[in-house]
């Protein structure tokens, strides 16, 4: 069948020792923000028992209006990196800015590169550059002919440590943050022979969504998801709405290892 | 979870003795247009092996242009009513002209409303009366408010045999067809009690996508598929590129059956 | 100029004796629906005043939901036609119904095809019979191929007597209704040789940004426009946020008196 | 009326001497990107004469893909400011890095922010903090809310010198390269007291629709536009389908001028 004589070919992206791509699933799961070290420890802790493989958490946040809160900056970093220490999960958190590339990479494993700046193309160039694993995300109006001309400005860089991420796209409908583009996932993978992961958080943008694009995600051949997961998302700085509880996260990854078989995986 | 809690409440609707909703997966398949004998009782007898439940077919074909193949109409109608016959298949086809609805309510055992016509309010009030179940696909720009607005126009006519169908909305992407929205099976499942079903095929444009669009479908907890089949795609009049072959529907449907315990589904 | 060239080749459609096409520019204008005698008579004997040719107003009103307003229906007819006879406006009114057609046709002089029935093809193919000057309203998630499409149905029933109008389309904004396609109006002029008409008030959704719309569409080479106005838009049944106000009426034809010379087009 | 009022607060920027905004209409035109001495010369002088007050060339070009045309960088910029000593025309050009803002602030008189670094914070941010004038152009799919909020990162480090840009959003129609927003003049000068221009050319894509959009956005009220025009469209590098060729040019600017005094403006 067309779709594991494809899936065989992606290949895999090494993040702090967990694979990504091949016949490894991966979830990548964390707070929106890094907020405060409590409340980050404890969703490290939750989530790494519950089958999370890689930390996420963002120290800097593109926001859309300059007065929305904008992240701990390098603070944040700091207790990611404590994190990892502690609970041994990798880190992946987002670059904004091209003068930060070295000080994020030196407490991240992976470097993300937002939805707003898929097409910024001097970033894409430099995280090329630095030959370290980058997490891009897909732009909220991107087609995939230009997500993939953005991943070659990476790739052309000799950098192939590469992973793509859908995250829902932007149309008429307003039920939802975002409509998740599940075709993006197989169609990503004829084209380029990164691992493809899922964002069933921001497509969804509400909380009780989120597990039905997870499940659909991994039916679709996707190598992980990244998801938004918050101790007590009632008081997140951001995107608490959309951020599962733990006792939530447990749940979606039940069914998430009840389903690889079928897709031919094993959790990464 | 809350998702198993709302899949408890969907009714059940009753399509020639196959029951859609509930606890049961229903798989429609059959050729996007009855072109001939042949090849309908070819699709048929395919996709009943390889467990279909009810058998689609287009006699009357909304067609963008009037100088496109616009359906074989009543003769159309009679195969169908054969193929039922011999297959012991229930029949769902599409009704575009309000002064139809009789003639079509007499050979086949549900009506489909096309996403032309999700806003054809006198054709849905007549198909509410006519008590027949029926088959409403979303309109190709339609929001799900508004999807919903349109199946309250039949429900309001005392009509519960009711069955939604996600067949993908209108994007700027344009290397599928559409966009198949996967939230639309659990927010219109919390919003109606009627069972939810996918069309693949009109979402994904190509053969080769329809299987990845299908499982996600499934994984989602939509209440079954609708999905075009030909004998020989290449000589379809109408949607060849997207129709899966036999060998393709059957392999599809495999994957299927092994996903249908983990989202507490048999077949219908 | 490739532009005036095309100009030229505008059929004209005569209205009730008001020239649709060619040289001329036509203002139609009316309330979303008609309500009561005094309103509508106080409405039309103002737009005729300042400068409208033709009155529009719904005696039909396809709404999202069955519970909203629909309409008066025949009485809603009944006052169209007494009011034409006393403020000598020809009437241009939607036909939902191709059940109705005779009905329509015989109080109105023109028939108005909504946007979501753009593609009802048997209501296009028999208003086509009906010989009876048309107007298309692009559907909300129509491409201009499927629009000159839906044409085609009316044209080739041997009826040339239609008019299209680009009515905004569905977009991911939401500070507007809809998204004015403004090229559609040269696109189509050069695809067909009908009359191409804007309305800017279901595109702006808001009545202080009608005008704005209106005058693009002037600027843009359209035949004219069809706009919502009522006496009282804060009473009013339907879309009163978008209806203009007698006064803001008037403003605006007064503008469009200006720019009339510039784009080579007299008054209807 | 209000559309009188509301234009009356645009408030004024200068570059290089020319004033945009207030009851200014701003002509920015120029190729798409800077190729060499002879053609940005021919078109400068073109345009100069033709009415334009601005030039505009790319130095440094945002590509879908690497493997596109990148612009000729510095040397570009070079070429730029002898045709502005040359001409006498003031020079605005896009600013892709952040690092060569400084570069690029040494030869243009205004730093085009382009569609995909809308959301490039730390980009705005620093153009914010060099107080150059600035052009800031819509994302393809931002909401006007979002443009508001990426203008209010520049405004918020104290640079007023800011213009906005409409260039058409992303949508489903395939006819256009983009679909031009005309709302959002209106809108967005009702929201700051920035001026808004209107780019007709790349919400076209082609050539003969330009004129259409420029003549709509005069009608709506834009404080100008900024146009490709080349001497040699066929020979384009980059985008030559939309360019005007100088004598097209001529003949928008024409109409433009007859236009200018029914929305009470002057050329600037």
């Amino acid at each position: 069948m067309e779709q594991r004589r494809k899936r065989g070919w992606t290949l895999s992206v090494d993040v702090g020792g967990i694979a990504i791509g091949g016949s490894r699933f991966v979830t990548i799961a964390g707070p929106c923000a890094v907020e405060d070290r409590r409340g980050l420890f404890a969703v490290a802790r939750g989530v790494r028992r519950a089958g999370a493989a890689i930390l996420r958490g963002g120290a800097f946040k593109p926001r859309t209006n300059p007065r929305s809160f904008q992240g701990l900056g390098k603070e944040g970093l700091i207790l990611l990196r404590e994190c990892r220490r502690r609970y041994g999960l990798p880190i992946v958190t987002e670059v904004m800015d091209i003068r930060e590339i070295d000080l994020v990479a030196e407490y991240a494993d992976m470097l993300q590169i937002g939805s707003r700046n898929m097409q910024n193309f001097p970033l894409l160039r430099e995280i090329g550059r630095s030959g370290r694993p980058a997490l891009l995300k897909r732009g909220m109006a991107a087609t995939l002919e230009e997500f993939v001309g953005a991943a070659e400005y990476i790739l052309a860089e000799g950098n192939r440590n590469l992973v793509l991420c859908e995250r829902g796209i932007r149309t008429f409908e307003t039920a939802t943050r975002g409509t998740l583009d599940i075709c993006a996932v197989p169609i990503l993978k004829s084209r380029l022979r990164c691992p493809v992961i899922v964002d069933p958080s921001h497509a969804a943008g509400q909380r009780w969504l989120v597990p039905y694009l997870a499940h659909a995600a991994v039916a679709a051949g996707a190598d992980g998801i990244i998801v938004e997961v918050h101790q007590d998302p009632a008081k997140a700085l951001c995107d608490g709405p959309q951020a599962l509880t733990l006792p939530g996260f447990r749940r979606m990854m039940a069914t998430i290892r009840d389903m690889l078989p079928i897709v031919r995986k094993q959790p990464a």
